[in-house]
């Protein structure tokens, strides 16, 4: 086996009836809470707002709670925020992918480091 | 959170420029290796044999060494087998891959399973 430089590939993500929460709603979400606008969060993300705004839906029901809210007029037209519930749950997802990283790679060596 | 139907769901698989080796491939190769055809294989996996032969000859690339063997001829009119090191690799993956479940469901109820 060409051992030196394989490596594990993984994707991991919550799961209610499909999809809740990955990597990709996790960089969404950290977007829209730095520029407090779905709108700007998707557009760097290459994503259409409405696609992105379905997908939050989407999410939402599947988590069972809101993630984003919107606040509507005021000085500077409204704009979104995460709700106290979606940055709990990203602070909680965040630590969940460190150690599925590190378990996924110790997992890994322990069956294919010396293998050839 | 819906957390009572909530779970983790994941891919993993082998990477050396590109996906090497992962559940598809294993699954292929067993039934490989019970039919002992490549053509039967495929076509129970609901795969051309075209593309099933191309698969392969990609992973051996990516993975530095043959996962199949042709028989040409004989009584049976030939067939396909499976490599002694593509058996080896099966039995190890199919370790791994349970390891990968086991580990990942625990990292899951470390974070999620109290999470409201």
């Amino acid at each position: 086996m060409a051992s030196e430089t394989m490596k594990i590939g993984f994707k991991v993500w919550l799961e209610n009836n499909g999809k809740a929460f990955g990597d990709g709603p996790y960089e969404l979400l950290r977007r829209v809470k730095k520029e407090m606008s779905l709108r700007r969060a998707s557009r760097q993300m290459g994503m259409s707002y409405s696609r992105a705004w379905c997908l939050i839906q989407t999410l939402e029901q599947r988590l069972g709670f809101a993630l984003i809210e919107r606040k509507v007029g005021g000085q500077s037209g409204g704009g979104s925020q995460v709700t106290p519930k979606g940055i709990n749950l990203m602070n909680h997802y965040a630590q969940f992918r460190r150690d599925v990283k590190k378990g996924l790679e110790k997992i890994y060596r322990k069956h294919f480091s010396l293998w050839k």
